[in-house]
């Protein structure tokens, strides 16, 4: 399973994350986080659009991934088994690069409105993803938007869960799906 | 069940949304609305804190509706059945003023990244509104998370139908309660 290359591209949202928290959002300069990150500015775009994507960068591989998990599980899959299978492909993905960043990208989104808006958004078109790649599958509708949210939701709980820990080793997919066990344990006391 | 008071508040809005939609949400000023809505810049500024808030400024009401409900269903009351109490307060107190506003509302968001941003933290603020009320009832964690997001889930489901329907005097309460028995029917089916 391949991970996410390292290299400028964290280097930037680890400098963006680090300037964001210290002087805040809007007075943080791509021009500042390119030089914290020792990289040239047309560097810096040829990797973000603007500051703002910067933090969310990672939303179409998610997204595309979740989906192609959706895609590739077993024909006979329950909608949740597929979303099983998406979650682990997402979460093998994430490594020790991601880990570390995740406590500051929080710190981030939490130190500014916009971000948090962002960071919303991102969270609406992960579930969108899902839930379409799921129609893709022949679930109806209902079914497949529930599953969606609750791949989502669960992806969410397992990642603050992970990125918590003090194991440097622990391994994400663990924890998103014992987070989507948790929640179809949850559906069954609905009411 | 009281209504939202109409007026320049909902002039305001009106003004905005067309506005938005005719020459563009960032080209579009709070004079501008303001003039359009036929009414100051101050009554504006009484009313909102910025243009962007205009849009989402039914969110604080929608999430206290939805907490007084789910706080004020029958003790033995089910996640879900406490759900639906929320969702027949929030629905009983939108009437005609809001069925007209709601798709000037939805192609105004629709047309404007920044609208769809703010609009997308509005549901993840609904969501733990209801979430955190099912808390306080003592609602476990997993439930309380998915049985919140099945309420907004409901709730958005069941609005974009009612917006779209030919009968004005079609009540909203019936479009979200069908919505979260679909959703209730979809959790057997999760697999």
């Amino acid at each position: 399973m391949a991970r996410w290359e390292p290299g400028a591209r964290e280097r930037l949202v680890l400098a963006a994350c680090d300037l964001f928290i210290e002087q805040g959002y809007d007075a943080t300069t791509v021009a500042e986080i390119a030089e914290r990150a020792g990289v040239t500015k047309s560097t810096f775009f040829r990797h973000f659009p603007d500051k703002r994507e910067l933090l969310v960068a990672g939303q179409e591989t998610l997204s595309r991934l979740l989906a192609e998990g959706v895609a590739e599980a077993p024909a006979g899959a329950t909608p949740l088994e597929a979303v099983a299978v998406a979650l682990r492909r997402v979460s093998d993905a994430m490594g020790p690069v991601n880990r570390e960043l995740g406590p500051r990208l929080k710190a981030a989104v939490a130190s500014s409105a916009e971000l948090q808006e962002r960071d919303a958004l991102k969270s609406v078109g992960l579930a969108a993803a899902v839930t379409a790649a799921l129609i893709a599958r022949g679930v109806p509708d209902p079914v497949a938007a529930l599953a969606g949210e609750m791949g989502v939701l669960a992806f969410k709980r397992g990642y603050a869960v992970w990125i918590e820990g003090d194991d440097p080793n622990d391994d994400l997919a663990r924890h998103t799906l014992t987070a989507l066990g948790d929640l179809r344990a949850a559906s069954a006391s609905l009411g």
